[in-house]
């Protein structure tokens, strides 16, 4: 079997980290680079003593990888920086992106939300956005792949089939969502250490969240006109997990027939049964999204829940399986593994 | 200064246990009776460790308390079992109860909600809603006060001065709410097992919890005309704590200043400055309760927060500012402390 | 590739859904029955959600298994009820146990700790114990493995390697361990509820926890004359993970020596550098153990660190491991996903 | 009742924020000034919005403070920063501080531990140790107090009495110990993230932690000789609370009875019966420090266990009760609340 050689810039993070240990269990991925600029010189195992068992080359520079050598680069690093670093790597190395840089196609609307203009703009056209279950072909024909919000992506599962079928009013969309703290990086922020975060709950970015602008983008695509939520993400004491509680309106039967229907043959998204609600725990380590719908008792008023794992379909789960359609392989390589619970 | 002999009746439960904290720094009551009936005979230190060193009595069971000794009385039993007790208690005793068992004021209504016909009619008429800011006076001249749900509360002190003040629209109402585990009680069941809660969240009893039926009893009467909201509790991976995300029709600053206007004098209810959202971490173990109210980006839609510890300002801590008001006495006895935080 | 139909006795707990979850991923096993007494006729989803995506076979009772088509059952079932059940299954069939049934070789042993007499006397001398890296050629013999105590086995990796190369007094072993709640199983305990394990830690089973039956065996074996240590459990608010901390007389060097050398081709125990200690979340999910040796400040004392994951490498991953020896394949097979961090 | 004004210099950290929690119910301490330089100018509610009900004074710079108007100031700055912070102070005005600078009387031992020469040499003679149940006359009758390490407290509860009634041997003592996150302060550090906390347990500090150099000084001072401890200090994914195991040499009974003994008049120290084993979470929030003695297996090896809170008997309860002496009130003033559990 072929192996692909693979780069991991910006290893020195959680969705970098999460990259190796998906790697780590690949039919014919390994690593090949990984690079961290504040700590090249060093040992993974320093930076993720929990990777120590693995055989990895030392942290390097950016511009000490020989990406001659490399099939394939993720690209795990902070917004804004990336939009440089990938205008400088080859134009015709594959990337799969998890930053927010190639998210959103209109320019205007990237500077609205992210406050600065955007830095690569020859690039962005090549960029598919990586909700893989509804850019798969693109995305395995692209050679940039922008990897999706990990809000984005959870509220998206639970809406953006309705929105196609047309079973629920687009201008009634509420989302309230809960995430862990992972996704908020390891760079050190008070608001996240753990005294602040555990045995505690709250609102943040309320009204205000960027990733806002990828359901305004998507959801808008998929129901044919302008469509705007109301999006308020809460934190978490916990460390991975999203769950996208989802007020529409329309019918429950209607809602999950579409559901059921849109994901009948897709290995990752599983609908439950109607009436069930799906839980964080039940996907945590895994690529897997578990959605499900539930009527309320108010007439023509539906809950639809969707859940995943920031780390993994949120972000590095979802860049391998978009990274494996880019090389031309099984879509599920790398990603099979069950849960982890409790 | 007086002293004002207390029993609390289920005193090994988890508000059992809340009400004798609150009690060891109260300036005139005393626990002169301590209720278990399976731990009868048993020293509260060993039910539990953490108040071991208070000078308290063995638990005994109901039928042995010297009621013509007590001054008033907390139940904090199962509901059901609760009608029966307080059934059979002198009937000119004080009694504040922590159950379900008569805050509903339509027998109809509680047998619909909790399965069974109410078993004692004849009290009912004479229990007042224990939401102390909105019935103080009726708490005063009471001699049965019944305390309100945990999340009911929460949702309430977000919603009751907007309905009041007509500046919402009573037709849309979404409460979404997540609550720490204590709630569910000391009873073990699987589910509420550590390894079952932690690092998880998810809705439970979706479109059926039996606090609705306070919500639709308390919003009818404050808006004049029925009013049915949507209500989604989840469940936190933390021991105390419920923060209710409420979606309101109206205009932020009107609703700011309705909150403000309706809680100007209230010991306990805070409400932030508008914009500003409150944590469940900023109020555990006080009696207090922080409201903030937030616009969203969507014109007319406005998100209002409600949060408290569940144990206090939702059960042990207002049955103890119901007592104070029952007794005669200022309503913030032993319940200044501030919150615990971290 | 053959495949090896495999029976899961006990699968409604922890360690039976964690075999579940590893086989998964195995290259050549899979599930053909799951028994749960008490839950026959169910799925295995409506047990343990978070294995909703696999296809595996309903529940049953451990009668209507056809041992015949099986190659090999792990049994995850509590102690006694286990050395009745594997006293009825076919004498040819492969068993690893996961319970405490065959661990202890010495009958009397088994009856002064587990407070009953032994059940399956006759099948005693067939079962060896499963501490994979010091019984390895008679565990590749064996049809009737017995898994080690996970509090056992973490103590022992740290330990025995230096018993057998006499480099510690044995007359002054201290073993302090910190467990997480998942060990306790999923059977509902007032002690295993949310509310009473978060925000805290206390030891328990002082002096009188039933795995030091076993490093008395073990640890007397490797030292060639009785050893009898100091061990203290304590219980961690955290779900997987075990952390003994081991205080022994001897040198720094020699102690990093011994472990370095033991372990030097293990495939699943690392030995960090000296000077270097373990943390529990640096394994969890995975079947590594990591060991550790710090020299303390009093010359002479040393303190050798060990973890692992409870529900892996000290229950279903040396289950998977010893039943891959059984089954003559990679003894590795299954089990090289790297740990879940964070 | 006369009042006593009181500063807290450095209240943006979790010690100060608990100085303001306690003096809230405290009957006669006012806040007086707040300061934190670099917050200078901001609410307390801003800083720490559990916080916000209470009238507090906006924070301000040190040197705004007017001293004359305050009776005692309580200092909660890093150490270092506090030597030459409290230099500047007037020299009459009575000081309670929290850091690490005037805990060591030898100034050669704190330079050892420190890593630089003592800033305030002349003030070290005037500094009593604040262990209040051993240095009571003294701290009465001074007017600087040095707090103590949190971890050195616990300890120290477990074994001073012990080497002061001679029936442990010196020579071996062993304590390793537990300790919530909350003692590392608001800082953001990786290591303190909730990600990287949360779910796991390790051993930091190994043989060199700062708190050491406490133990020696006291334990050498009970002894009448040197005494030399083995200190192992462990991070629990909790907030609040330290937990010291301790192995000592010596006979059960007689340590039980030497600690019952000292401690008997004591009201915030608890000896439990023998056999007993205390937990964190049993004192969360108050300033109770709970100890028990349980014999091991083996013969003439004992465990004592000793448990407080660390932000309140180990530090700002500690601080405040040394204060009351100061002040000539009653030791207990705002100190009696219950611990907080669940």
């Amino acid at each position: 079997m072929s192996t692909h050689a693979i780069a991991i810039l910006g290893a020195s993070g959680y969705t970098g980290a999460e990259l190796v240990r998906l790697i780590a269990t690949h039919p014919t991925m390994r690593v090949a680079a990984l690079t961290a600029d504040r700590r090249a010189g060093e040992e993974m195992a320093a930076v993720f003593p929990h990777l120590r068992h693995l055989d990895l080359p030392t942290l390097t520079r950016i511009e000490d990888v020989d990406f001659g050598a490399v099939d394939l680069a993720f690209c795990a690093l902070p917004h804004a920086t990336t939009q440089e670093v990938i205008s400088k790597l080859p134009r015709d190395l594959k990337v799969v992106d998890l930053s927010a840089d190639f998210r959103l196609e209109d320019p205007e609307v990237y500077a609205k939300w992210y406050g600065h203009e955007h830095l690569a703009l020859d690039l962005q056209p090549e960029a598919v956005y990586g909700l893989t279950e509804f850019y798969r072909e693109r995305i395995r024909a692209t050679r940039l792949c922008a990897g999706t919000g990990c809000n984005a992506a959870t509220g998206m599962y639970g809406v953006l089939p309705l929105l196609e079928a047309g079973v629920i009013d687009p201008d009634n969309i509420i989302i309230d969502l809960a995430t862990g703290v992972s996704g908020a990086g390891r760079s050190p922020k008070e608001g996240m250490l753990h005294s602040e975060v555990s045995e505690g709950f709250h609102a943040y970015n309320i009204a205000k969240h960027r990733h806002t602008a990828e359901f305004d983008q998507e959801f808008s695509k998929a129901a044919g006109r302008p469509v705007k939520c109301s999006f308020t993400p809460h934190l978490l004491p916990q460390n991975r997990g999203i769950l996208a509680t989802i007020h529409v309106k329309g019918e429950a039967a209607a809602i999950h027939s579409a559901l059921a229907a849109r994901y009948a043959e897709e290995p990752f998204i599983h609908v439950l049964p109607l009436g069930e609600a799906p839980a964080t725990r039940h996907v945590r380590g895994s690529n897997l999204c578990h959605v499900g719908v539930v009527a309320d008792r108010i007439e023509g008023h539906v809950l639809v829940f969707s859940t995943l794992d920031n780390l993994v379909k949120g972000a590095s789960g979802q860049a391998m399986q978009n990274a494996n359609l880019m090389l031309g392989i099984d879509e599920t390589s790398g990603l099979t593994m069950a849960p982890l619970f409790p």
